[in-house]
């Protein structure tokens, strides 16, 4: 069965020495419209709640991370179908009879995400309105398990390998076994995927896991994270400075860097090894 | 001066052997909401725009470049004035007596990117609607200039060089000099930056130019570039399927990969040295 998130293109390759017709393999890039449908009063109401350029597979765990992690839906019993609406860059979500889409949740979503309140006052402001910070962790992420991430992340990253363009999460138990890996052309979207699969089975909080990203560590990561319960944030390349100061204000273990035997610890604590 | 775009943190460097504190200079990340004010038939009309995770600094250019890339505006002349409005993290793009903001083109910019027309039919048909393909390229550009730009852009990265966590955006003439340069922590703000530099001084179309930019090459920037009138676009990591499905339709030049002496041809032509 051919592989929906790569394509296979005709390319010239050149070096100093030479040039050659050859194929290359590409990750795909195809916009997600996430459709929600929920009933308020009798009264069917449909919404489209974002449109995320992504790599095709797994649109049902984008979609179910997504309207989870930005906490617009808190449990996978308020989901009653995902299917593919007309188009396959089209998703849809039903809630259950009863859950609705709470109105004012669609509002402060709009308002950290687009109509821009962020902007006007600080971003950690706007973030304590759709989540409180993590529990206080019961015991600090072992070092050793740390020097193990990027050997777990990669040796799973099928279509990165392929392609070196795309993005991989992982969600790693405290001991350091993988326990599920997503990818995507975007980094938010490789997120979302990792954990809704996860949410829709129940799994979450995820409080007993680390959330390994093959990218750079952003505010969305951070935000996507500790709505998750996920205590430990690990990203192969740099967080921002909000993303920093999300993290300690939530609670969260960020680590960047984490590559080559090495990492920095920007928020929370390490143990050492035993 | 201290450097708005950078924030120094604590931070606990790990390696295999041993644990110390110092610090580390992170790229700093906050919103910007880009607000357009116009009038129609003598009334005044405001509108949020946009909200993007940027690195602060050369906002106008952001904003600018913004409109343009996104075919909003088509000239600087467009443009009466730029400025921050009550929050550093809000820019106000006033537009010239008797330019209004065609509600048609905002109908087509959400369609593309938010409202998801393009979910259901294909993004080049929906790019097609806000632009037309480059005029035929006069020269290929030549091979040996493609090898020298990886260089030209780490030469100039002040900000990258400290904190490994932000994204450079170049345009360089055919003859590999540099024009100009601009850093962002997203890719896209990057771009828009760099081009809406150049858009401000009438420099547009930048026919004579390439981007180089120093992440992937995705739909979005395939996009950018093909507004600007920029014939080639080179990246130092991969493009995506549709950035080169968007590169083939629109007759732009899209080169990948451009790195360590070697690089792909996705779309267009190079020219042996000669």
């Amino acid at each position: 069965m051919p592989d929906e998130r790569i394509a296979t293109v005709d390319v010239t390759r050149v070096s100093a020495q030479s040039a050659s017709r050859d194929t290359d393999v590409l990750a795909v890039e195809e916009p997600l419209e996430i459709r929600v449908a929920w009933v308020v009063n009798g009264e069917p109401r449909e919404k489209n709640i974002a449109v995320t350029m992504r790599t095709p597979g797994d649109d049902a765990d984008l979609a179910s991370g997504f309207l989870f992690t930005e906490a617009l839906i808190a449990s996978p019993q308020d989901i009653e179908s995902i299917r593919h609406w007309a188009s396959p860059n089209v998703i849809r979500v039903a809630l259950r009879p009863g859950v609705s889409l709470d109105s004012s949740k669609l509002d402060r979503h709009f308002y950290t995400t687009s109509s821009c309140g962020v902007c006007g006052k600080t971003s950690i402001d706007a973030l304590r309105v759709i989540t409180s910070s993590l529990p206080p962790n019961k015991s600090a992420v072992d070092r050793e398990i740390v020097h193990r991430l990027p050997a777990v992340l990669s040796e799973q990253q099928a279509a990165f390998r392929a392609t070196g363009g795309i993005h991989g999460a992982a969600i790693v138990d405290r001991g350091g076994t993988l326990i599920r890996l997503r990818e995507d052309i975007g980094r938010h979207n490789a997120v979302d995927k990792v954990i809704g699969s996860l949410f829709q089975e129940g799994a979450t909080p995820l409080s007993d896991s680390i959330l390994m990203v093959s990218s750079r560590a952003s505010f969305e990561l951070v935000q996507k994270a500790v709505v998750a319960g996920i205590p430990v944030l690990a990203s192969v390349g740099a967080p921002s400075s909000l993303a920093v100061d999300l993290a300690r204000e939530f609670g969260l273990t960020l680590l960047g860097f984490v590559r080559d035997g090495r990492f920095n610890v920007y928020a929370g604590e390490v143990a050492p090894s035993s």
